[in-house]
């Protein structure tokens, strides 16, 4: 995400205490992330940012115009990071495939913190009617999400691994509510039981 | 929940001009109850509140200690309005209890506005972290839901209406996940058609 004619003066001049353009601006990336998936978007300043990517205060609007920039960024990595690609075009079979997906995504998130929640449903319900832009971004997230795990229950169904007359456009968006409501009461809680109970109830009864 | 060593002056001396003191504070729940839901808890001020109540700005503080104070009560109340207990302890078939009970909370969301949400799923992601209390009210609004979902599926079962293998413990956490994956997914993109799907396969398919 190189900006094209913009020139990398701690490349060109080699001053050690220059920091390259391209880490402050993943940095703010990073840090960003944390601090707004920690303390949500209108709990968070750019001050706030700036300090958890330990950069300079000035150097933030050289990178983003604004924090809904930098949240629409966060938010497409964050997506991103769940490998969605590999989980449609994977080899082995279907099922296995995506009980393996949900399952090392819950795993990632109990790792991190179940206060954290899960960026999607922490934004989707913070910012609809507060940022359309977001809202957008995050609901084309969940609906390829959810376009995703249909498309692997109807390999499923063609592998003859699950019941054919199962409505998988149905089930891919419910499966991940199940998985957003299941977060939501995680994070609450503070305890991962609920992510547990998605796990085997979505594997072991909805799609058994 | 008038305050018993008050004296209501607007009755005692009739004047026309003294607005009850009991109405006041329904009045503040009440426009609370519609700009917490609307806008959110950190997007809310006092101000917003007590002009979407119609009374005094002064007046707020006669009735409660702080915004907090204010949302707890308004979670109790939205849970109330649930009729959790006509749902345990109702007449008729426990399934077609349990399924009617969620389509009237369902109905009604949409009859308000989907795009308003789930008070306790927007305050589960908004406030963990930042108001322990209302997540504590809140954690115990969603935990007492369970229960008595699972507590009807119980009841289903002794019936002979539910496959009595089935985990009603998880059910009753799942399905209450569900319905709040849903109530967000339907909130971001303002149709209630995630709230249809919950309906269908949780009714159709999760307890067929």
């Amino acid at each position: 995400m190189r900006r094209p004619g913009r020139v990398d003066r701690s490349k060109t001049t080699g001053h050690i205490w220059r920091v390259p353009q391209r880490n402050l601006r993943e940095q703010l990336i990073e840090g960003g992330s944390r601090v707004l998936i920690e303390r949500g978007y209108h709990a968070s300043s750019v001050n706030d940012i700036v300090k958890a990517a330990n950069v300079p205060k000035g150097s933030f609007y050289n990178h983003f115009e604004s924090k809904e920039a930098l949240a629409l960024e966060t938010t497409d990595r964050y997506v991103a990071s769940y490998g969605l690609e590999r989980l449609a075009g994977g080899d082995g079979p279907p099922m296995s495939r995506l009980r393996e997906s949900f399952q090392s995504i819950v795993d990632r998130l109990v790792d991190e913190g179940v206060e954290r929640g899960c960026l999607l449903g922490n934004f989707s319900t913070e910012l609809a009617g507060h940022s359309d832009a977001i809202s957008a971004r995050v609901a084309t997230a969940l609906e390829n999400w959810s376009a995703v795990v249909t498309a692997v229950l109807d390999q499923a169904q063609a592998a003859g691994e699950l019941d054919p007359s199962l409505d998988t456009a149905a089930l891919g968006t419910y499966i991940v509510g199940a998985y957003e409501g299941a977060v939501g009461r995680a994070k609450l809680t503070r305890d991962r039981a609920p992510l547990d109970v998605f796990m085997t109830t979505t594997f072991d009864r909805l799609l058994a």
